[in-house]
């Protein structure tokens, strides 16, 4: 259905007989000028905001309306999930281009609650607008915290342990290959498939970091969206200490090192690539057994140094200086492209 | 100095340092995954979001970057005025076309913070980002109000009396003096300032909406973005009813009715035109009293019927069927255009 037809008014009706709210938590979803919503009492409230830009965030050649609407739910859950937090309520603007359908609005925002309904997200608000030029969305998901289970990115101290969950790398592996697709040809193709879902259908951590939160394991925290070297980078600014990671301590998946003919070797992927949603995270010598306690997926990679950058070391022991390089939005060159 | 020289952690940084955060309320604001935001216990929160677009909703030939920034910040403290809340928290999406440069971001956000100020408002957070298009511009702001303060577009019962803040039309009017010069020539210099000043820099009506929540005076309440006819038309809608206004107790300014030469007659400004940002509510005729204590300077306007649409009755006594004549994002020609 032509989404003029419905005009601006009933495409926001249709949304809103979908996904309606009204419940305790949420006593006013949307339809209103604002809506609202309870927090347990003695919570702390996160925000946090993204917003994402066809053409400069995604393709709608290589990705699919669905996919999308998840990956605008991921990034946001995930930032949730770095402080340690538990997500609650969704709001969500799209610009609108005249050439889309109803039922691509509609896909979006299935892939979106999909994954959203999995971490008991509530879609609350929005604004819904047409768009002369790209596709526009603009996600911001509130959460709650208790105070002291929240995990900023400042607290890393020298002698810290740092750890990362799952393996990094995959996705910008995944968005090569959907780029060019003869980069995965003569490769295993659930390799390769595992590589394309894990750009397409990222998992939020959002159990581990509260966990973590909870727990009181970890003296820093971020999930990693633009790169391990980019995210350790906003630790140690953030902290004031520098890094030293072992380069062979950095996880990647078997899918990742099984897979030839890529651009640039794997462990690059994992320290450029961006958009792994894991959780980078670091942790005092005396927090380790409680860290251990919570049986969480997760790969030491180095340790918190004194002020002076980062540094990585090689299967050889050498140590060479290691630089942010992940995506700089105004700086054209640094780092991998858009995604 | 151009915003590639800076970057994008650069350009973050500046308006970190200048808007920092880091107050009891906001424990952690810009800089870190997500804002942590303290609410005031046994309060709720109100959460609002505004998408605003390039072409669409504002053209920079005709609008200041200060100017746009007051109007982003306007319109949310507007939504949270119309729920009866009190504004705290503002994140701020910018995706960023190239051919700006660091000062048209800093002065979007001045102009953003000048009213944010005014009602308390902390910038905690947001995104930054590069735009192939145009300017894209999404607020979100956060409120608290205690829930029996709230007011929503749904109470509103026939025999209710209607009333509307200050005066209408006179944005819509400005808009199109700014847009078409020799219109506003002939007239009083100041008159036609005044018009464009309330296009530019509308003001929200935070603390009358406020005072209405606490006194509970009113059964419904909206803010005028969109013209009288479209937002009386949403709390019909929302509440399960009709209305009827009297056509000469709308409020317009004195600047506009003595305006000549404007496209149209001045009650359709107001009717149709939007972005008035006052405040249109109603009133059980037993709560008379109460909103007259509160001294807000309010016209009353009309009744609320039962169901059956909205109807205006004019000098004459003749009532005729008012539709809601705003502007909507997917219909072309409905209404006029996008501002």
């Amino acid at each position: 259905m032509k989404i003029s037809d419905l005009g601006e008014f009933g495409l926001i009706g249709r949304i809103r007989r979908t996904y309606a709210t009204g419940t305790a938590r949420a006593p006013i979803g949307i339809g209103d000028d604002a809506a609202a919503l309870a927090v347990s009492p003695g919570m702390t409230v996160l925000a946090t905001t993204d917003m994402l830009l066809e053409g400069v965030h995604f393709d709608l050649a290589t990705t699919e309306l669905a996919s999308l609407g998840w990956k605008a739910a991921a990034a946001n859950l995930s930032d949730i999930a770095a402080m340690g937090g538990m997500p609650r309520f969704a709001l969500v603007g799209l610009g609108i281009p005249r050439r889309f359908a109803a039922e691509d609005i509609a896909a979006f925002y299935r892939g979106f609650m999909q994954l959203g309904r999995e971490h008991g997200l509530q879609l609350v608000g929005g604004d819904t607008c047409s768009s002369q030029g790209g596709l526009v969305i603009s996600v911001t998901v509130l959460g709650e915290a208790a105070r002291k289970a929240i995990v900023t990115r400042a607290g890393a101290r020298p002698g810290d342990r740092i750890f990362v969950t799952g393996t990094l790398g995959d996705s910008g592996a995944g968005l090569e290959i959907l780029r060019n697709a003869e980069w995965g040809m003569g490769n295993e193709k659930s390799a390769v498939k595992k590589l394309i879902e894990r750009h397409q259908k990222p998992v939020p951590r959002v159990a581990w970091g509260r966990k973590i939160g909870l727990a009181g394991a970890a003296s820093a925290m971020i999930d990693v969206s633009d790169g391990l070297s980019s995210d350790l980078g906003h630790i140690c600014e953030e902290s004031g200490v520098g890094a030293e990671i072992i380069a062979d301590r950095v996880p990647l998946s078997k899918e990742l090192r099984r897979t030839t003919g890529l651009r640039r070797p794997a462990l690059e992927y994992a320290l450029e690539g961006g958009e792994d949603y894991e959780l980078l995270f670091t942790v005092p010598p005396r927090k380790a057994a409680a860290l251990r306690a919570l049986r969480i997926p997760a790969a030491e990679i180095g340790t918190v140094t004194k002020a002076g950058g980062m540094r990585i070391i090689d299967r050889a022991g050498k140590a060479k200086r290691l630089a942010p390089a992940g995506y700089d939005h105004f700086r054209a060159g640094a780092g991998r492209g858009p995604s």
